[in-house]
């Protein structure tokens, strides 16, 4: 419990970090995304490798995706994913129906703008965790609607390459 | 555990970020030192407010040190401090025998050098939870020995007022 709350603090802190740089030079927004991208990407790696030590090796692409809905989502945010969809050709839909690391700002309309900064650590995670089981992804999210603290988000890992 | 390896994960990616600022800047070590401090100064007055909720009252600032040491460190590193001095008169000394935030990158003596990075958001951290408590207070800390998992860090808060 103590850890997660330091979790969503260091996150606030890095999405304010990243973006003070960024103001303070001559940086675009699209980069502070990516820079933040990148962070979660490497985070990622990092944290699956730990998360999968004693999990038996996956027999396919679903079975990995359901892992990163169950465990690595709980992990990290203390709740599974709320539901899981996909064409069964490498794209998927995870719906988070309260997305941890949005409820401590969210309020209001003008936070709907603000919404893809802190996203991008996240999208980074999903790739770095994805990459690290062998698959190369893109992943993108929304916010679909932004009650306070009930901000319901999409995931869309699109997997480049077949399992 | 699973939030632990998170927190050393980001710790690790904020600082390498700093410091990849300042590098393609022309910003000093010195505020990239800073810049991390202040970061754990602000997670650390949001933390000790989580931690502190079911606690009574502290009676006196030995109280306070020793709940930095047991509760507080413990909630962020999974260990206490191991030995805590003071000369009763403002200034501290925590010794943590194995701080856990060095344990990823010690090997070696070039490593020595770079240890200030990753003390200043720790320093930060102790130095937002005093002033959230009513204390203000310059925290710095040093590393004494380090041989590979076994790093040995100072940590001298001084309190700039009496409780």
């Amino acid at each position: 419990m103590a850890e997660a709350v330091l979790f969503e603090l260091l996150h606030l802190e890095m999405v304010a970090q990243v973006y003070k740089e960024a103001e303070s030079g001559d940086t675009e927004h699209g980069k502070s995304i990516s820079t933040l991208e990148g962070m979660g990407f490497r985070a990622g790696q990092g944290l699956i490798e730990r998360f999968t030590k004693e999990t038996p090796s996956f027999k396919d692409e679903l079975d990995i995706m359901k892992f990163i809905c169950k465990e690595f989502w709980t992990n990290l945010f203390r709740k599974q994913i709320d539901n899981l969809r996909t064409n069964h050709q490498g794209t998927y839909v995870l719906q988070d129906n309260r997305f941890r690391l949005l409820t401590p700002v969210s309020n209001g309309k003008q936070y709907l703008e603000e919404a893809p900064k802190f996203l991008a650590f996240t999208c980074g995670l999903v790739r770095g965790a994805l990459s690290n089981l062998g698959i190369d992804s893109t992943v993108t999210a929304e916010v679909s609607v932004m009650p306070a603290y009930a901000s319901q988000t999409s995931w869309f890992p699109q997997l480049d390459t077949s399992f």
